[in-house]
């Protein structure tokens, strides 16, 4: 059961430019959606981020090669297989599944304009057969209102597909921005996080494009964690179809790029909360917010080291306000000279300690209320500085242990 | 249930200048020893390492003061409360049971010669009216032969006493070393862990004590985990009581060295080893050996992230053979420039992974057949240098979410 609000929006809007056809080719899963093909407009920036893993994957090596020099004309995802650890023959079928696609149109469309994208099960022979044969299916339903259908066929143990849509009307122009993700497990993603499809029909220039997606990311998919796992196969993706009827953007200068920036964070930090919000096992939302830092980089280290803590995380579960657990993990982050006589946390709006130890107005009862809501905002005031960082993280329950025990199973 | 062989040495040796009193002083727990006193003789040399947590505890913080210019005659060790988080008043606190003990003893011990340790809850007053009064009885309870006893006293959520003792022989001259531990969460030290105190009767020198001891624990208790949290409270004490009769040991060239650094060395592996087979809810001993690396971080770095990865964890709670985990823990180490496809893994004698991809006479059944042992070997050669290290850890199950769901209450 995903925590809170998960609800899709109530608008999904449409992206002139982009069309998606998804079908059950059964690569790996039996009767369900697991194939999807995301049609480009020829006129269509694209920006993309993948993981940092040594290991990444065979189909992240691949769309690494056709990014550099063409303009990608499809993308072509699937679930079930991953198609990493696999080695040289991983490589050449996800190759193999890009000339298929190819193959099937036409002739101003190569395999080079075509991004692969794997997310499930690593290690083993991704079924190219089934692949193949489901491309004719997925080409035949492409359409602009697939955006739910396409978020339904890229989840793994994701218990529900995740979107977010907003339209952005600056200075008369009128931008759309939908996103779908995936994800809710090995999830601590460094860069980006597997999967996540963003696009608008704004006219941005791709140096900007990637610029913007570089930022965005930083504050939204590479700051969540569930289990601290970074995936091989993380992928995000910002497309730019150009339909709107607007002038290029191709500067932060641009009097629309605030605004539209603005609307993109939005649902950027949507999408990546919702990954959190579906974390295997989760029964609460937690943000842990670092405050009061000499750097950026510690209130990160300090957010991380909380959001990460296996101690925390089964307090949370227990709905117990064991705040110890915070102040360990607080005391081994790595922060240089923290003096533990500054630091202050609270747990929603109950202050529980105050300057390194138990503030005079905690009680255990007023702990406990607050640990009980399936929203639980930590924050911490180091009191040495003034920056601040924000993580997203879930608790840690049996059923994350269930569901990771029997999975591949 | 702890994992593997657990059982207590044979003979525990008694260590000439020590004597261990312990008593039942309902410090926080009821019905149980949580109160223990070394008495150390006179010319004890005592080495120490603590915990690098920035929120180190107030007994950690005492016993930094009272070891700078002193020689220490006692430790004080209660479990229960860990006294950490208590700000100004834990530290009040701490020193008032120092000089509470110091005033049971004669003239020439003052509190400074006293170093206390806590373990147990954190955030939480400490009991001090207990304490103080359980002393007198602990005092009265002073014996050479009480190193079980005093094991048995100082655990929390341990379910074993942990304990090793060797006896070496060098050209004529015999040395006794036995030693205690404690732990079984919040493990992942980072200088020593919560607690452990190990003895010998050879007459080192303090330099060259303090010097082995770093390196001891560097090889030992600096190689485990259990959930990744370092404690607020992680102390190691190597004591000397120069009671064997033998020459004094000043220089690594002593031609004793060797032999007793190795015996040791032996005492610190198994008391570490022995935290990790008794980690909270473990039901697999889990080696993780790295070699094959281009620097000995790079092959820590790996084997870390293998140790803490809750998927790796959960898939050996599961004896599945499911490698991918492995791949993306490895991917994720952080280590520059490494190429997937020079990676072979294996586990226990089954070769999984050969130069970043399945091998070839891999089966399921054979993965399986390893993966359902309790004791899993895991080897990663990265197959780029000559460096290696190992770290000690163990599965994540049911139990340690109940476990750490219900702690404290």
């Amino acid at each position: 059961m995903p925590v809170g609000n998960v609800a899709n929006p109530e608008t999904v809007y449409e992206i002139d430019g982009i069309r998606i056809g998804v079908t059950a080719a059964g690569v790996r899963y039996k009767n369900r959606d697991d194939l999807v093909v995301v049609e480009l407009a020829e006129q269509t920036n694209c920006a993309v981020v993948t993981t940092q893993s040594s290991f990444c994957a065979a189909p992240v090596q691949v769309l690494r090669e056709h990014i550099t020099d063409n303009k990608p004309r499809y993308l072509l995802i699937n679930t079930g297989n991953a198609n990493a650890g696999t080695g040289r023959d991983g490589i050449e079928r996800a190759k193999l599944t890009c000339s298929a696609l190819a193959q099937r149109l036409d002739d101003s469309v190569s395999a080079q304009n075509i991004l692969p994208f794997s997310t499930g099960v690593i290690g083993e022979p991704i079924n190219t057969d089934a692949f193949v044969a489901g491309l004719d299916a997925a080409l035949a339903n492409l359409n602009a209102a697939n955006w739910a259908a396409g978020a339904n066929a890229i989840r793994t143990t994701d218990t529900i597909a995740k979107l977010a849509s907003e339209q952005v009307q600056v200075d008369g122009a009128t931008y759309h921005i939908t996103g779908m993700s995936k994800g809710a497990g090995m999830i601590r993603p460094n860069m980006a996080t597997m999967l996540g499809f963003i696009a608008t029909d704004a006219n941005i220039t791709q140096p900007l494009l990637q610029q913007m997606l570089a930022s965005l990311t930083e504050q939204s998919f590479n700051r969540i964690t569930i289990d601290g796992d970074t995936s091989t196969n993380d992928c995000c993706v910002l497309l730019a179809t150009a339909k709107a009827d607007a002038s290029v953007i191709d500067s932060v200068e641009h009097p629309h790029y605030q605004s539209l920036y603005e609307a993109l964070s939005r649902v950027f930090l949507r999408l990546a909360q919702l990954i959190v919000r579906d974390g295997e096992g989760a029964t609460k939302f937690i943000t842990v917010n670092v405050c009061g830092g000499a750097t950026q980089q510690e209130c990160c280290d300090v957010a991380y080291a909380i959001a990460h803590s296996p101690l925390v995380k089964t307090a949370c579960f227990a709905s117990d306000p064991n705040w110890g657990r915070l102040l360990a993990a607080i005391g081994y982050a790595g922060v240089e000279g923290l003096d533990q006589n500054t630091v202050s946390v609270s747990l929603n709006e109950v202050n529980i300690c105050e300057r390194g130890q138990i503030a005079e107005d905690y009680t255990e009862e007023r702990g406990q209320a607050a640990m009980s809501r399936p929203e639980i905002v930590i924050k911490v005031d180091l009191a040495r500085g003034d920056y601040q960082d924000t993580v997203y993280t879930c608790d840690l329950s049996y059923d994350y242990i269930k569901i990771n025990a029997d999975y591949r199973s």
